[in-house]
């Protein structure tokens, strides 16, 4: 293996590692990109969803009859409507998933499980219309008890969402229906003799509240459904293919008679994977005629779309006097929200990922509760995880008086490292990047003060594989357009646009990409898990291959001479003394057999992983309790920074967004369950004004699995920070801050 | 080439000749199917044009600055928006095109050359504002002597519309200005010494009119020019990557800045080759910022968009008492309307290429005269020499005393006949239709009454080969997705889907056509020229050999053995006893390296050709000259009927528009060169209830140069029509008719 992660290292890349403008750039910033929202079909309805008002209650009836008769109202729509999905499940792409579930999560059968559950949809042919027909329609509800603390909803007499889950908060299943959904168990060595050997044990419990992915852009979608059983949709979405394919799943139609055109994209962060309105608006269609679209307003987006999950994780590690660790253990309990299948598995797999432990056991409980089903939000489950773990580790550093950066340099993973959950760690970067901690500015400087502290946290995620096709076509003026299935959220049409001009030896401008819908381009997997740049991109270089050797064969012809004897390097053709760039070549293709078409397809193992480390310096206001970030640092291994820019970028928007999570964000609920706070005026996200410029490093060690040697980085900056305050906080204020959010009346509270 | 030919007639195919429904056929005939006019983008402006009153004249001034303060005026462009074009010139797929030219069609420079010329135009925030800014532009005119008839445009003394062109109506290039474009000269064999062997000579002059291609849809475009100076066009067109160049050309940027997406098209014909709106709802976009959609009006289609030449056509043949054709001579002068470039090339090659003449002479000339820039149409400059040399034809046989079928099939042209403009036909299957002909129903029935008679013509065109790409994915349910770069006027998407099919053995229904845009697919040629199911269905039968390879290595991956072990027949994969059809295959593409896509372009030989035998019964009512087709059949070789449903459809449709340019269609110009008709009520079209039924005989001698033996069909049925008409009413009344349209008061002149 070391052979081979020289081999990108040594590469002089002419394309890699520059900074070209975004080729979707312009289009973002003046306005031309085209959203879901942004356009308009001939005979377009206007499709509204009437939402739960009651955190938990059975529905008893549901009289559309008065919505129905209202002029302008061409459909109405309950989850009656929806094919019988009892026992059905679906693989998909990342993993399975129950189909009366999901489908139950986009019109509720029978019971509501949150407040804002969707219960009815209307298409009208205006907006105005649907609103007047959501009030038109009787919904007779009886309200049970709800739940929304994952603690209280594992408890005996807890109100039961479901009448199929059996799992106590033990683990054990019994013949008493529960909350819990999942039980997870990891276990690696032997735990008991790990902490015999310990001369330091911590233990400690944290609690985490839910916080929502905040993308600016509601969601959108608009379906039309033909007479033919064919159904177009047109929708904001991670995954064309998987929005296609979940939604064939639930209307129960074959994939290829629905097309998903995935529109420009507002932000995700991951929840804009799960469908919502995509099926809704595609049986308002069928039911009307009509083509649908339906928007959400953004109390919707809060109250009826998934945060991440609320949490209660406790952590016990165990080191010896030389600050080796010889023992971890770990009780996880996620939210999973109104249907199981929360954030736990990843959780679970990353709460002691950083470190080389011996011997470790983690317990992991996705439960149930009264809230909007949860969903993925960069790096899934891992920050609450990390929130815990790393307090730990800065506790035991504490007590054992070792510097922080060298207690995690002396236990930090690294290649041939098994984690809790099984893999072995190929060449992995987290030591580079606790050296590059170590010598960072930040972390030499001075921090004089009162009630100043400065924190450090590592954290980890993956970047799974799945599958990535592209197509790319060689134009005559020497550009070549790119069609690739990734729809692009962060800038992934150029760092796979790149990868492309880096293997054809053009310009990155060259390169056209350009996303492509589910009938134009082969299928790819969500764009999620880290995952676009390396394996998209691993595409692109595939392609590129195949373009190559179709220009070396374009060549041939040209120089009558044979294949083998024409080369290419660096974008250059040469045979027996001719030389010809790509693009002069490209100018002939039309009388040497007509366009160059490539294509490539590839389903890497998700093999690599990338770590990243914080520093933070806060300054604590004792009168109000507010916690100020006066000066932050992210450290990431990026294998190789295609675009450092853009890596950049994802950095800084990781650790903002982690810094508002720390401080800030919460559903905060009234003592009925209910959100109080769905509005962005009132859900406090951070701002500009409320950070200080996030200061990047960027470490590169190649990944081994990746012919350019890169990793994806878009979910690990939001996994080190609350805990990077946290120890920040600690160190101002000698108070260990075991609750997210860290808001101004709970540190006060701590430290009155 | 005998071995060769005999192997597609061996074939047994499951998916070719069969009739399944078309796949956009629902979507076409439910609304659904998305035409340029049928969304709206957000900031839409409408675009309008002001046309010129006049048929020549000097532009004195514009004065466009009332119509620029108007209120919701964004923009207003005029010829001098365009960069100076002056000398240059670009090769455009079909042919190079005086860019000058081009462009000062979309928008008159200096001089207007016909009633309807585009002198300006507006974007405006409604259709209505629009309107009325159109009014508020002065243009000073200072009006010129106009001429719309070929033979006055080529006297000495005639008006004279541009200053460069130098070729007497002789072919001679002189000192003084002219209005003759071009002249061709195609010679073969010794022709005074032809006509010396010959015992009859008969020698004719033709005249026919404009005719307009009458296509549903009038012209639309919509285009986004942003600031980043990329343009996207949404557009009518037949040609994606034709208008994506013609557009970059006129607009002096890279093609790779144009993205073109072809929407659906209610017909062309011919007519949305040339680009009309595109470029200068481009140029109102650029000024406005905001997008600009142009859509014509019916007048605007006749008045400003290319109909067919008006043409004057002089034949003389020579035969042997015995029947044997020794010596044809031909003179073709065809409008080329207000600018050089008209229809005259594929009228001289037509003219005799239905026979194996020894001698031959033909002569063209292309005229600049005052009316719209003509354009293809089906066929195009086919029609017209068949009007003529068919006649002369029938002349001969009457003269001889010899059968018409009998007379053409002596003389037919076959395997081995070099055309008078070089070419020497492959397997052809002009014999063969003759034969058919001979031997159908039609034909062997009687025709009693008064004043009927039955007509038989014959008629020739090429399918040209040109470039064509295609890519597909295989879904996991084992549908295919087929990406195709070809336009699809005609159910193309079915055609070359089938092709797609057979080649893979699955249905017709599992291939999901799909026509890109300018950046899905592979650069691919315009739909013209009968070449879309010819050409673009054989890159589909090498995609699909792409898929077929890749498909055996996933088998081998499964089933653990060598690639070479695997073999495919039918769509079903074997190795070592093991079987597993496509869709099973297709299932397990996931875990054997993720999707499969398969690409190809091609980009064949235009060799091949198409020949037809039409047969019609008319009767002509003495009292008005009004002349009704009784009964009609079309024979036609097709090589292989793809889906025998869409050849008939071919074939009727062109013998329908034949009978209308034969007996009504005409551009009725007045005194002062004003078109008269330009609207579907006066420009009279024939309808369901103008027309018998057509009958359609396929023939199928098999191409030699496509693996499946498909001929493109699309055009030639446009040719025999206005020569098998008049054959039969000079049958029916003795009288022959030498002017198209052959309407009753023209008819009724001849009787009287």
């Amino acid at each position: 293996m070391s052979t081979d992660t020289t081999k990108p290292d040594q590469r002089k890349f002419k394309v890699l590692g520059t900074r070209p403008i975004r080729h979707d750039g312009v289009d973002k910033v003046t306005g031309r990109a085209i959203y879901t929202a942004d356009f308009q079909l001939a005979g377009l309805l206007y499709g509204q969803i009437l939402r739960s008002p009651h955190p938990h209650a059975k529905i008893k009836s549901i009289d559309t009859s008065a919505a129905e008769k209202l002029p302008g109202v061409y459909a109405v729509a309950t989850g009656a409507d929806f094919p019988n999905l009892k026992d059905k499940v679906a693989n998909l792409g990342e993993g399975s998933v129950n189909l009366a579930h999901l489908g139950a999560n986009l019109l509720a059968h029978g019971k509501v499980l949150y407040k804002g559950h969707a219960v009815a949809a209307v298409a009208a042919s205006s907006p105005h219309i649907a609103d007047e027909a959501l009030r038109l329609i009787k919904v007779e509800y009886e309200p049970l008890p709800a739940v929304t603390w994952v603690l209280d909803a594992m408890k005996p007499d807890a109100p039961l969402l479901h009448d199929d889950l059996r799992t106590d908060s033990m683990g054990k299943r019994g013949d008493k229906p529960t909350n819990v959904a999942t039980h997870l168990h990891f276990e690696k060595g032997d735990i008991a003799a790990g902490f015999k050997q310990a001369d330091v044990v911590v233990e400690r419990e944290f609690r985490t509240a839910s916080v929502h992915q905040g993308y600016i852009e509601p969601h959108a979608s608009t379906a039309h459904w033909n007479a033919d059983g064919r159904v177009t949709i047109w929708t904001a979405t991670q995954g064309a293919f998987t929005a296609r394919q979940q939604t064939a799943e639930l209307l129960q139609i074959p994939v290829s008679q629905v097309t998903v055109v995935p529109c420009e994209i507002g932000g995700g962060f991951g929840g804009k994977i799960a469908v919502y309105l995509e099926p809704v608006a595609a049986i308002l269609s069928r039911k009307s005629g009509r083509p649908v679209r339906i928007t959400m307003t953004r109390a919707d987006v809060f109250e009826g779309t998934g945060p991440t999950p609320g949490s209660y994780v406790r952590v016990k590690l165990g080191a010896k006097n030389d600050g080796t660790l010889v023992a971890g253990e770990a009780y996880l309990a996620y939210d999973a929200g109104a249907f199981p299948g929360g954030m736990i598995g990843p959780g679970c797999m990353c709460i002691f990922s950083c470190y080389d432990l011996p011997n470790a056991m983690v317990d992991g409980y996705d439960v149930c509760n009264n809230k909007p089903k949860t969903q993925a939000y960069r790096a899934p489950g891992a920050t609450q995880a990390a929130f815990a773990c790393e307090q730990v580790i800065d506790e035991l550093c504490e007590k054992l008086k070792l510097d922080p950066i060298e207690f995690r340099l002396k236990n930090a993973a690294k290649e041939g490292t098994r984690r809790v959950d099984g893999p072995v760690y190929p060449r992995v970067g987290l030591v580079e990047c606790l050296e590059a901690a170590k010598n960072s500015a930040h972390w030499k400087s001075p921090l004089a003060g009162k009630n100043r502290g400065r924190g450090l946290a590592a954290g980890f995620w993956f970047n799974i594989g799945l599958k990535s096709s592209c197509a790319a076509n060689v134009n005559a003026d020497g550009t070549v357009t790119l069609i690739e299935g990734s729809t692009d959220i962060g800038g992934t049409r150029t760092s796979i646009a790149m990868q492309l001009a880096e293997t054809l030896g053009i310009r990155a401008e060259d390169v056209n990409p350009h996303v492509g819908d589910t009938d134009s381009v082969g299928y790819t997997d969500v764009t999620g898990g880290s995952r676009v740049t390396f394996a998209t991109g691993l595409a692109a270089y595939e392609c590129g291959l195949d373009i190559e050797r179709q220009m070396c064969e374009r060549a041939a012809i040209l120089w009558e001479c044979n294949r083998d004897q024409v080369s290419c390097t660096d974008g250059v053709y040469q045979a027996n003394g001719k030389r010809m760039s790509f693009k002069e070549l490209a100018a002939n293709l039309t009388h040497t057999g007509g366009p160059v078409v490539g294509r490539a397809t590839v389903s890497p193992e998700g093999s690599t992983n990338a770590f990243g480390v914080h520093i933070a310096d806060v300054e604590v206001d004792p009168e109000t309790g507010k916690a100020t970030v006066l000066r932050y640092t992210a450290i990431q291994d990026a294998g190789k920074a295609v675009h450092p820019s853009y890596v950049e970028g994802q950095m800084q928007g990781g650790a903002v967004q982690g810094i508002g999570w720390a401080l800030n964000e919460e559903y905060f609920f009234d003592a009925d369950h209910r959100m109080r706070n769905h509005s962005f005026l009132d859900y406090r996200m951070p701002t500009a004004l409320d950070v200080p410029m996030i200061e990047t490093i960027i470490v590169e060690v190649p990944n081994p699995t990746h012919p350019y040697g890169v990793r994806g980085v878009g979910e690990t900056p939001i996994v080190p920070p609350p805990a990077t305050i946290a120890n920040a906080i600690y160190r101002a204020t000698g108070k260990r801050m075991t609750e997210l959010p860290m808001s101004p009346p709970k540190v006060w509270k701590a430290l009155s």
